[in-house]
C-alpha cells in the first residue's frame, strides 16, 4: 500500500473521491492513502451520502487535514469497517499528539459533543474509496464543531500528523493481510 | 446480530472457536457475539495461530473475560478488520470504565507494555470467527501481563463490561451495514 | 429488510430502477421491497433488457401493480434467482387470492398463454435491483396479455395484494438468511 | 449443468451430501442434479441441520424420491435461494402430475398440513450442495406426513417425475445464467 | 462460451470495449470472444489504461487482428490473469503458424524488441472485458512495431488465425471450469 | 509474494499440498512459491484429482523439480487460471534454457507426446494451492514421459531453473495486481 503526504493545498469539493485519483495525480498505483491540507466545500449535488442530502446538510470547512484512501476491491462493507478502524487510529494518534480526550461514534470524531471530522466511503467502478477530513479551523463549519487548532495544534503540525496517520493506516492494512496468512481453519 | 453475556463459567480451550458454537449452546442463530468468564488454556496442538505455534507460545490465563464472535461469511480479511475494530471498542470502553490509558497494537491491548489480551480470527467451513480474551487476573500468564483487576475492576464488574462491549460491537456492525446502504457510487 | 406498500400512484418509466430509489423517496435504508400502482411505459432507450431492445419490444401497460426491490450486494445472478423465487411467491399468492391457475416460465407469469407480468433484474453501482409489474388492466398491452381485473380482482384489491407479497418476500429473505446459519459443513 | 435420473436404489443416509458425489459415482463433472429412489435414514450424528439436532428430530422415510444437487461455488445463501426455487419447481410439477394442491413453506412442501418433503443445503470444502427428498410412502415417517402414493402416484411414476424435475431445474439454472448476460447496468 | 470470427471490417476506437458489445452486435449472449480485422485508433480521451494516458501514448495501427472478450463476473484481477493466458495462447499459436519465435512480457508480445500487440482489460458495470489487437501491418505504429505481415502472414491468413485463437481460448476456459470440478479439498 | 528455492531434498507425497506449508516449514507468510527437488509418489488414497483416481492413475517419479504455490483467497477457478499461466511461464523458461520445443496442453507440458509434468490445484480451508512437478529423470514414470535430463539439463541446473521460475511467477503476480490498479471502468 502506497502512502503520501503532499504539501500541495487542495480544495476538497468531492471530485477527489473518484477512482484512481492518487494514480492520476501522484502516480501512486495500487491501494493508497494520500493526505493534504485545504478547504472543504461539497455542494448537495456532489454529495455521495444521501442521508446528508435528505437532511440537507452540505459540508463546509475553511481548512481541513484530508485523507483520500483507495482499495482496489469492490466490497463496500469491508471498506466501511476499514473506515471505522481509520477513525480509531486517528483518534488514538490525536490523543497522543494533543493529550485531549476524543470520542469516536461510528465514522465521526467528537470533542465534547463538537464534531471534529467528516467521513464517507463509497464504490467507484473499479475500487472502494474513503474520504476523511479533520477540521483544522472550526470557524463557519455549519454544525457545532471543533478544530485541531482548538486542540492546541497549529497548521504546522498538520504535515507530521497527516504523515503519521498515513503510516499507521498503511501498517495496519499490511499487518491485517499478514494476520490472514498465519491461521489454520477450524471445524 | 445476536448478543449475549452468559454468567456460566466456561473454560476456553480453543474448542469454542468452532462453527455454530453460539447456536449449539445458546440457540443464537445468525451473526453473534457471546461473552463469558472463565480460565483460558490452549495447548499448542489446539492453537490456530501458527505464528504462536512456531514461537512455541501457548496461551494461559487463570481467569479471563471472553468474547466469541461469528460472522456468516467467508472473508477472513474482513473479519480481521472487524477484530481490530473490536479491540478499539474494547480499549475505549475500558478507558471509560477505569480511567486508565491503554494502547492498541494490532489485535493486542497493552497497559504500559504489559499485555491485557489475546485474540485470534479464523475461518470455519461455514463462517469466520473471532476469539478475544481479556485477563481478569494476571497471575501465571506466560508473558508480562496485566489484568482487569490491576486496572481497578473486580470480577463483579465483568458482566457489565462484557455486556457493554457486546452491545457496542453489535451496534457498530449494524451501523456499518446501514452506512453501506446510503451512498451512491462515484466515477 | 424493509417493506412498504405506498398508495401514491407512480408512473413506472424505468427511472425507478435506480440505486437507493427507496431510500431517496421513502427513507427506507437497507434491502427493501416497495409496492405501488401506476401506469407503465418504458421506451426502448430506457430499457435495460437488451434482448427486448433487440426484439424491439417496448413495455406498456395502463395500470400495473409494481414491485421495486433492492439488495445491497453485487451478485446479479443471485438476485436473478431471488427474482424467480419472487415470481413463484406472486404466483402462489395470486392463486390464493383468485383461485385461478397461473403458470410461471422463468421470470414471467401467464394465464392460458396470456402474459400477466413484466420483470427485470440488474446491477447498479452499489446494489442489485428487481422490477416486477403485474398488469391490473390488460387493455393496450402490446402482447397478448391478461390483467388482475381479468382474474376477478379490482383495483381496490391491489393494496392488500401488494402488501401481502411484500410481506412474503421479506419473510422468505429473512428465513433464507437464517437457514444459512444453522448448518455445519460437510466433506 | 449435468442431470441424471438413475434407476439404482440408493439408501440416503447423509453421506451422499458430500463433495463430488455425482462425479465419483456417475462421472458427472461440473454443476449437477441427480435423482434416485430409496429409503432415507439420517441419524442425529450425521445431520447437518443443527436446528433439527437441537430439536432431536431424526429423518426417516421408507421410500423417497431423492435429488442431490451440487453447485461449484461457495455462496451458501445463493444455494439456499436456489433450493427454495427448486421446491417451487417441484410443487408446480407435482400439481401438474397429480392435480393436487400443495403448499410451499420455505424449503418444505405440505399437503393439508402433512409434510411431503425434507430438504437441506450446505457447504463442502469445494462446493455447495442441496438434498431434497419427497416421501413416496408416508408410513412410519416420524412427523405427520404425506407421500406421493397418497397423491395418486405410484413408484412407477417416480422415474418420470424425477427426470422432469431434473430437466426443469437444469433449464432454470441455465436460463438464469443467460438472464444475467442480457442487461446493462443502471445508475 | 460463445466464439465468433466475423469478416466484417470494424475500426477499433475503444467503444467496442463496452458491456454486451457481442450481444448487441452479434446476438452472442453469455461469456464470449469475437475476432475481426480493422484499423485501430484510440484517442487519449477514450483510453482506459491511465498509465498510457500518463505517458501520453495513444494507440494507432493501420490494420489489426482484434479480439474482444467478455466474462460476466466482476473480478478484474481474475480477468487480467485470463488476459495473460490469452497472450500465451496467441504466442504459441503464432509460433505454430509462422515458425517465428516471439516473447511474451506481461500482456505484450514482442518479436526482437518490436511490439506486436496492444491489450487491456477492464470492468464494465456488469462484466469484465479484454481487448487484444495484433498488428497486421506495422506502418505508422507510434512505437517500434512488428506486424503479422512481417512474420510472413498475409491478410488472408487473419480469419484462420483469429478463429483458431478464439477456439483455443474458448476451450481453455471450458477446461479450466471443468478442472475446478474434479478436486477434493485438502487440509 | 514470497519466493524460495530450497536445496533441501523433499519427497513429495501429497501432504505438501496443505495450507500454510510454506509458513510452517520456511516461515514464508503470505502468498508464496517454493521450489525444491525430490522424488514424487502420491498414492491413490492421497490424490486430490478425482479424475485420476477414477482412472486409477497414481503419480510417481524418481526425481522432480517441484513448485508449491499458495494464494490466500478462496477462488479455485482463479487459481486454476494462474496454474495455466504458470505452465506457460515454465514452458517459455525451459525453451530458453534448453532450446527444445515444448507443448502446453491445459496444465500439462509435453515434448513430442511425452509428458514432462504433473500439476494440480485445489482449495484448503484458508487458501488455494498449486503443485507442479517437472520430471528430472523419466525412468519408471507410469506414463510415456520425458525428463529435464532428456532435454539436456542436469540436476545441477535444477536450482537455477527453479529459482528463475519462482522469480518469473512472483513478478507476473505482482504485475497482474498492478495492472488491476491502472484502468478506469467503462460503460
Amino acid at each position: 500500500m502506497k502512502k503520501r503526504f503532499t504539501s500541495e493545498i487542495i480544495k476538497y469539493d468531492g471530485t477527489q473521491l473518484g477512482s484512481l485519483w492518487a494514480f492520476r495525480n501522484f502516480g501512486l498505483q495500487g491501494d493508497s492513502i494520500v493526505s493534504f491540507q485545504g478547504p472543504c466545500q461539497v455542494n448537495l449535488s456532489e454529495m455521495v451520502d444521501l442521508a446528508d442530502v435528505r437532511d440537507n446538510s452540505p459540508i463546509y470547512s475553511e481548512n481541513m487535514l484530508h485523507f483520500i484512501i483507495e482499495h482496489f476491491d469492490l466490497d463496500l462493507e469491508k471498506t466501511i469497517v476499514r473506515q471505522r478502524l481509520l477513525m480509531a487510529i486517528i483518534k488514538d494518534t490525536l490523543q497522543q499528539f494533543t493529550g485531549v480526550a476524543l470520542r469516536r461514534s461510528g465514522d465521526d470524531l467528537y470533542h465534547e459533543d463538537k464534531k471534529l471530522s467528516v467521513s464517507i466511503a463509497t464504490l467507484t467502478p473499479v475500487s472502494t474509496m474513503i474520504h476523511t477530513g479533520l477540521n483544522i479551523l472550526s470557524d463557519n463549519v455549519p454544525v457545532p464543531a471543533v478544530g485541531l487548532a482548538d486542540l492546541g495544534l497549529t497548521e504546522q503540525d498538520a504535515p507530521g500528523l497527516g504523515a503519521a496517520i498515513c503510516d499507521l493506516y498503511t501498517r495496519e492494512c499490511s499487518d491485517i493481510r499478514m494476520a490472514r496468512c498465519k491461521v489454520r481453519g477450524v471445524k
